[in-house]
């Protein structure tokens, strides 16, 4: 490996250019060639950045000597071809999260990655948020006490994918999300959801993770909303946290309050559910671009041979939960338990 | 009957005195006694209204030939044993919401009623805020289009309730509005949920309804909430509408576009998920207080002998709903079909 | 006087019924006696409260020796007349804001109350609420630094009085709170404003106050609004305030962040204007109701023979700012200087 | 002037990366070189548009034959140098807002474009923007009645600028909104506002523009704010609006309300303050960027011969404006003429 990181990125439709754009601001990184099927892709690669290569076929960018490591910000269904043979002629990757279209995939890419002494990384971008690195913070030191519940909401507005269900779509961020927060696994997965097309592929969703200590974490996602949502409330014993992602400058709101008992129905009730006590801190956030401390993560793993914070375990780990969740979905509900 | 409706009320805590006070505003009605098992809240009655009664025992009131209907909002475990005994000695009856305890208890009093000729109504009073009409005729009139989803958050400030779980306690107002604008009843019930005290009450939980085509409607309550949230999404193939009763000006906003399909992961993706493309309405709404026009319904069904808008039925259902629901979550989210 | 402090009401239109329900919440006190012009009011009175006289005459009220207090809450035009009968009957008085309709009337009565050793107090509400009395204790310890300035925006949804313009009705409230945080006069006032009716009573108005050191106050006050706005800007050289009166529960949020000095137009621009960097603060207040807070401290002030907060002086120092507004409003804006 | 236009760019700090990346996505145009005193800037341009000219003397710019257009986005005071400059040697010229630092200057640089028949353009963004462009639509069709007032605040985190005072840096955008909307001059200008620093530049300051037929406009500038705030209140008899470009998808609310007189203070004026009665509608926009359609009328305007929509004459009202609000801001808001 030169000095300087040589990466591939292939599919440039809407995450490969900020992808690119970010692999080029690291100091010891330089994205040296981009792939995508179409043309007018290819083409706004040469427009944008000359000494590019724009290729039209992947293998291209796998097999050629000097590429370091690939990026894969392709369709999920991909995911396993493509890192798979990249793997195989040993480059580093960073696939688009959700790693793969299903556990086995996912895993035999780890397999092969171990095998190889390769990092694999999957793009949970969240996981390099100020916002939700500060919150992953509080919670493991402490500072909210117990977890009570998580209960996340993504609303998009009316766009369909056509080859996944939401939850594939959105509900890899929540997963990626909770698993960082809560720092192991849940127990059971149970999930409901409604499709209104021909694809029967589910608009709108909702999972129920239940975790250890009866910690339950909630994730509504929906294709189908009027409103954009990106909100989660984190309830611990000691504080609760309102995470709002659509908020440009106040993100994280910590509230300062436990849980009241009320005996009986009396006049306090009203004012009780009105108002709340506690004090409310709005913590100032790192505002770095959450992808560009991705991509340096992955860079620097592969340098200092050590795995990055989004390894392939954790992508191992929300993919489980995405199929246990839809395998529940098309029971009606049906919990099912998490395997060890 | 005099010409004068004379009404007793049983339970003075946080929603009596709000009943006594509207039922006093109607023109052909008023409350004549009251009823409360704590001498300071009776006490508080003398000095607020000196003509009326405030009694201890609960059987003065369903007894007095002065009385003709009679108002209950004292807790949901003693709803039936009080219903009952004022349906016997042939008063008109407005019990708080949920109707009662149980399906049978409900059945019994509407039969009882029936058998009677006398008035039976149940307190959900979000069928009577002019908000929820609005958008209830929205529906029925064809204006949102087919109706995908009915989406609701209602989230308290950390306050538990000691004798019934959050589904019993906040879940009435979502299922008796969804009754409402819907029509007709779901085929079956999935529920989660969890509770962290020795009293094994559910303080947070989440209810999936599964209509008929594929109309799916949700439910998410909460007591452990750092804030206060009140929010339903109606998603209809023609509109959409975003309703929050925590707005003091604007609690309904229609948003009028509809669904798009996407066909790839293209660059106009990012402004699409980022911002909406039709135009927002917000409907001037009548400001009545709905406990104003919930008990005129009242008065006015018994007046004129017909069934009240929220009828012993509509109460019948939402128990329904209510008790499937307890059902499911405690298997773990098994649905289980209503039946007819 | 006896132990209880007796209370007699003149104005019994918008704000009287809440000084009543008030004054009967103290354990020293009570209303007596209300009276008002109207007589559908005075009925009011009579269901309401059956002990209370209800009069016609507000000189049986100033002249009543079973009354030990008065307080006035009539158009400001009747104040002056009002308040020296009861004064010159011996009766303590709290008047409400503006304190009088012009600065010699109100010094008139501030003579004639200290000449008799009467308390005189004025209904500037605002100092009794928990956030502005959290936001003065910031700004007189030091929290805050040194104040640059003070921005008020006071916006009605458009309704008229007939006697008197948009400065008298509103700004009251924001001059007292200015007059309490600050605790100095300014050295001079200029206004501008508009009016669109026969009437020639401005409907939209903006004042400045120039304080010593640079320090500047203003206040926008409009009856024309689409939307109600209640807030104002605090900013110091160490923390900055915005105070919004129309949020229930967040009214106080308190800006960790200094001034920064940018010497180019240089690429961080951008970010720099997009978001802040501080923390934020969002105290739990005091929720006390404001006006029972007030007439608490009228009752208390009398029985203790020492000042209220909202003193006669305070009524004074506004009274002073409103005519000097209105004086230069009528110039075009001309700056007059506030006389010491 | 070949088939294409060729543009040059004279300063590239804020403004200027998103000026010529907005002019290269034009079809008919092209920027062909940049100049800027800083080396690092001029790396970026060459980093990022390998093709084109990055130059450090500006004269160089203006004398290239090859050149001819050319966009100013420097600091104020040395829009006249280079505007003139540009002018003297045949180049069309879009000059950043606000046009000059002097109605003097501004004045010279249109009489010189008229004697020359060049096309001479002002940067008033926001008459390009589809928020304010569909503001204006609704006052000139009349659907807002006659205008009341304009009320704008326009307040930035605590950056100050080292060689204007806010009046020179923020007002240009709400004068040449409101000169858009209102289509005439204002009677007269007054002004008050504050520094706090040796520099005696303005942080913050308040112009009020008196209009025909008591039309008045309200500008609040500040630089010290802890919060961002971009709001303009529009006032007509018939309808309202409120304008906030801080919101990402609804700027423009519409108020259908008009104004309503109140007789007496009564108990009705409790609720009519509280809550508005008309409808909201919320129109969808034209989310085009406004700068590209500012270039494009730049460059059409060029090829056909016309007026821009942001003319020199527009330039120079906005100039008239800034300049006598500093004027009477000196003289503590003596109101000063607007002479024609």
């Amino acid at each position: 490996m030169s000095s300087q990181l040589r990466i591939g990125v292939i599919g440039y439709g809407y995450w490969g250019p900020n992808l690119v754009r970010n692999v080029n601001r690291l100091a010891d990184a330089a994205a040296v060639s981009v792939c995508d099927y179409h043309e007018s892709r290819r083409e706004h690669v040469r427009t944008q950045y000359p000494g590019m290569a724009a290729l039209h076929d992947w293998r291209e960018v796998v097999t050629d000597p000097a590429v370091d490591a690939v990026i894969i910000a392709t369709p999920v269904t991909t995911h396993f071809e493509l890192a798979r043979a990249a793997l195989q002629e040993g480059k580093h990757v960073l696939v688009e999260k959700p790693m793969a279209a299903s556990l086995a995939e996912a895993e035999e890419l780890l397999e092969l990655s171990s095998a190889r002494g390769l990092t694999l990384m999957v793009g949970h971008t969240f996981l390099y948020q100020g916002a939700i690195r500060r919150i992953a913070k509080m919670a493991s030191g402490g500072e909210l006490g117990e977890l009570l519940y998580l209960d996340s909401t993504r609303a998009n507005l009316g766009i369909l994918q056509d080859d996944i269900n939401v939850i594939w779509d959105l509900a890899p961020h929540d997963f990626s999300i909770m698993d960082h927060v809560v720092g192991e696994m849940p127990l059971s997965v149970s999930a409901t959801g409604a499709t209104h097309t021909d694809r029967r592929l589910e608009e709108i969703a909702f999972v129920t993770l239940h975790y250890r200590d009866d910690l339950i974490g909630h994730v509504n996602v929906n294709w189908l909303s009027p409103v954009k949502i990106r909100k989660i409330l984190f309830g611990g014993t000691r504080k609760m946290v309102v995470y709002d992602d659509t908020e440009p400058g106040e993100k994280v709101k910590v509230y300062d309050r436990g849980v009241e008992r009320r005996s009986e129905q009396d006049q306090r009730h009203n004012e009780l559910i009105q108002y709340r006590a506690g004090d409310v801190f709005v913590p100032a956030l790192d505002m770095t671009e959450p992808l560009f401390a991705e991509v340096k993560d992955f860079a620097d793993s592969i340098r200092e041979r050590r795995k990055p914070l989004a390894d392939a375990e954790s992508g191992i780990r929300v993919v489980r939960l995405l199929e246990l969740a839809c395998r529940s979905l098309a029971q009606g509900g049906v919990p099912l338990e998490v395997k060890p």
